[in-house]
């Protein structure tokens, strides 16, 4: 298991993510770790983020499945090309597309688990299966399709001074 | 079109959703308006809604056609039972499942435009097909599969007072 998170291990200007990039304080600094076959993280949501009251709010839930989808893509990538996670060149990944099933409604209070593993990947596409659960039961899966982040969204040096959103 | 939204006639036990609901003062709060045919509502993200800098996050897209979809649902059951929105007894949907796909990066910095439809409707689910747009272009697709809340989910008077989630 690696001790440092794969989002920790992004470039800094790729590092805003309000879900998971660490210099984005007002996100949810989700850190997903990877330990050769899967990535793990855990994640405890706080009680304003309810759906109904006492159950955790699926769009959380979905962002969750998210970031993890794209910090596992890109930890097996690395691994892929034989590279220490965060080496240069960046090996960011964006979503192509999500899917959530919500098995059974999840309790809030107290940590979230989430697993993602690889389910196919190519060069440029990861696809990745997670799992979230609470106290032991599964209660959400999902599937993110992760695809590398095209040059077209990659942050320009005269616009990274004027973003902030931090 | 209503000019009261969807989420403005839930129950207040039922009005804390981090996404939609008007008691969430932490939340999103997004408003949703029916016309009889189709659900529209307009949201802007904040600054630190970002994904790559210059792009809305993924995870915020999804809660916003989570919430669009269960919303949706509500009115047209509503609607197919002949009763005005918001009238005894309740209508509330959960999402039993989510999928987006991302067609395109949505900028980030002014509002966003969502649009939701009826795909397939009985008295227990409801399938909506949603869009987002950005400046008039269509950015991301969704669908919810949305069904009415299980009464296991239903808050319970003696949990009521105890959970303050705003």
């Amino acid at each position: 298991m690696t001790d440092r998170a794969v989002q920790d291990t992004y470039p800094e200007d790729l590092s805003h993510c309000y879900g998971c990039g660490r210099v984005n304080s007002q996100g949810h600094q989700l850190k997903s770790h990877w330990d050769g076959r899967q990535a793990v993280a855990r994640f405890e949501p706080e009680g304003h983020h309810t759906a109904i009251p006492g159950f955790v709010y699926g769009g959380l839930l979905a962002s969750l499945i998210d970031c993890h989808g794209t910090g596992t893509a890109s930890a097996a990538a690395y691994q892929a090309e034989g590279r220490p996670l965060g080496s240069d060149p960046p090996m960011r990944f964006v979503t192509a597309s999500l899917h959530v099933d919500f098995l059974k409604p999840t309790p809030l209070g107290g940590p979230l688990d989430l697993r993602g593993v690889v389910e196919e990947q190519s060069d440029r596409k990861v696809v990745v299966a997670i799992t979230i659960a609470a106290e032991g039961t599964v209660c959400v899966k999902g599937q993110v399709v992760a695809v590398r982040m095209p040059a077209t969204m990659a942050p320009r040096p005269a616009a990274r001074a004027d973003e902030q959103c931090v």
